[in-house]
């Protein structure tokens, strides 16, 4: 049964897409503004499902099984949350439309010409996490770039996100774009079940890694002096240490190792999504390089150095989304990046890697347009 | 101990790949040189091993297990197609070099800018189908953008290829790059096995659809005027069909229907790969794009017509790498394109779509230089 209803959905999301295909831009710039005005009409029922997330969420934080941070990104009442959320819709609204960009274009012959033509990449399967206002960020991305989605936002933000996507399934039955254009699920057996359904699905973003620094990996030859004052800096902020056992052997007996722990070899291959962090000693840049190749996330990674030469070798051999010098970690994000809204942070090597916005939702089609052409006049 | 010795395969292909992302463009060009250069040389073992793979091949081919088109292209010794061979190495030598082009940069702040620069995916898993020469093409494609590649060419050929591929291996150990950067593996059973090995693994590129016209939808409109003389010219060329109800009541009751089969639903989901057809009646435009889009292979969807319009609004809304209007299936080709030696044709929908080249064989990385920059000052 789950799985007749996660096929119609497909289905669903596939019809609009074949529709989604013919819009024009001034469609689709109809259907972001309408959008912008539903939800700016049903702000009321919107913050009051997040109301009601919040009671539940915070039931949760008192038993100790949701964190306080994660509690924070449920809430789309305070500040200017909201407003910012319709702006970011504008703010899409307004760049140029990328779908039926023209990226190359050849004539093969008298009368043959050969055009790569941008287009929508047709059906997303979008995994987000805890902030409800993605969904919003999403679906302005997708219908501007003429994708049909299928998303699915954190299990604590279930009310907002059902009250956020109905007003976006009711402001487009006011336009031409089917309102299947934007379905929500919302469990994980759902996600499970689409995935096997790849026949209707075009693109799957599951959540990003997060920007926080997981592994600390310090140069030999700077240990003794570095070591001691970045361990001090850290315990004073909070944070949870996996030392090894070279740069535990640093630390003066009477230290304070409450907060410390020997490290173990799982340690480089975990996010600790949380004020934690691994420590390894490393030799020079190779030994660095070829660690992070081996247990890093792909993600980002940076080098702090006054050695062009090294920062170089750094930035070329290491395999990742983002190679950084001397600045931190967290500038990994595609408003930090200037790119605007963004989907997500890929990992992947293929596609989009990095931040993911309205170039990552594109693909191309080769346009051919002839006279009757056949190949053999061409042998 | 196949799993073993795949793991194997795929370290010594990464740990390749990490060295190929230091290499210059002249260490690269010097190693395609070189590879030219070896095979050369080694031209008498290639044919022989060609010679050995033709006479097996050719009793398969009386006892009807293989095709006479696929014995065909196993040949590497008649005509030119050796030295076009190593000519496709000296034209991919010559094209400027695809690595390190900075493709977007922006100075987010004083003392800190970003850039996006090409570099290559990684490890690349090709499989390909007869053509030994297809080995050749590919290692050059792949080393010239900086990617290792676990090769599986068709079994038919398998001698010429480990020739060609010990001549490549020969070759890579008098340059700077590992001799595991090019590795030939030859069953199914080892592509299951990699596969599993995702970790080691960036890009599959498995065979590409040929393409051959599979399905021929009618209009209506011109089934009287139009159906005859069309099967006709389809059956003096040898072409099996399958027709529906409908275009099968148009043949006249005298008609010689014994290569003209009755068609069934699954017709229009089969690749015939083969002088083989179906036929099938439709009402409009739409029911074309939507039976297209239904069953299609997403490779390539050709319409004839004078009225610029429907033309337009085919290629709009078929959803395949190549939409043609009045020109034969038979230009969805990398060379006919103009591109050059490609590794195949994708019928996917992310990162390329279409004839594969070089491009497809890239993907980049943001490299952001600072001067000790920290997010919070930007909040």
């Amino acid at each position: 049964m789950l799985k007749d209803s996660l096929v119609q959905i497909a289905i669903n999301a596939r019809e609009a897409s074949n529709k989604l295909q013919y819009l024009t831009a001034e469609d689709r710039s109809f259907a972001l503004n309408r959008i912008k005005a539903v939800l700016e009409n049903k702000k009321r029922d919107i913050f009051k499902a997040n109301e009601q997330d919040k009671q539940n969420a915070d039931k949760l934080v008192k038993a100790g099984t949701l964190s306080a941070s994660l509690f924070k990104r449920l809430d789309l009442e305070s500040g200017d949350k909201f407003a910012t959320m319709l702006q970011g819709i504008s703010d899409i609204d307004r760049l140029p439309d990328p779908i039926g960009q023209i990226t190359y274009s050849s004539k093969l012959d008298e009368g043959l010409e050969l055009f790569r033509v941008t287009c929508p990449v047709g059906v997303l399967l979008v995994i987000f996490e805890a902030r409800p206002e993605v969904v919003v960020n999403i679906t302005a991305l997708a219908l501007k770039s003429g994708n049909a989605a299928i998303l699915k936002g954190g299990k604590e933000s279930i009310l907002t996100l059902t009250a956020l996507s109905s007003a976006i399934q009711s402001a487009l039955n006011d336009t031409v774009i089917p309102p299947n254009a934007i379905q929500l699920v919302e469990t994980r057996e759902e996600i499970d079940a689409l995935l096997d359904l790849d026949k209707y699905i075009d693109l799957v973003n599951y959540p990003a890694a997060c920007n926080a620094a997981e592994t600390l990996l310090i140069h030999r030859s700077i240990l003794s002096s570095h070591l001691l004052p970045l361990v001090t800096a850290l315990q004073n902020n909070n944070v949870l240490l996996h030392l090894d056992q070279e740069s535990l052997s640093q630390l003066p007996p009477s230290y304070d190792t409450s907060r410390i722990q020997s490290c173990i070899p799982e340690d480089f291959d975990t996010e600790f999504l949380d004020l934690e962090m691994a420590v390894k000693v490393v030799s020079d840049v190779e030994e660095a390089i070829q660690h992070i190749n081996s247990h890093g996330s792909k993600h980002t990674d940076a080098i702090v150095t006054e050695n062009e030469q090294i920062a170089k070798r750094f930035m070329q051999g290491v395999d990742a989304a983002g190679v950084y010098w001397n600045a931190s970690t967290r500038f990994a994000d595609g408003f930090r990046y200037g790119f605007g809204a963004e989907v997500g942070v890929s990992t992947n090597k293929t596609h989009a890697r990095g931040p993911v916005g309205l170039e990552g939702l594109l693909i191309y089609k080769y346009k051919l347009c002839g006279n009757g052409h056949v190949v053999s006049e061409f042998e």
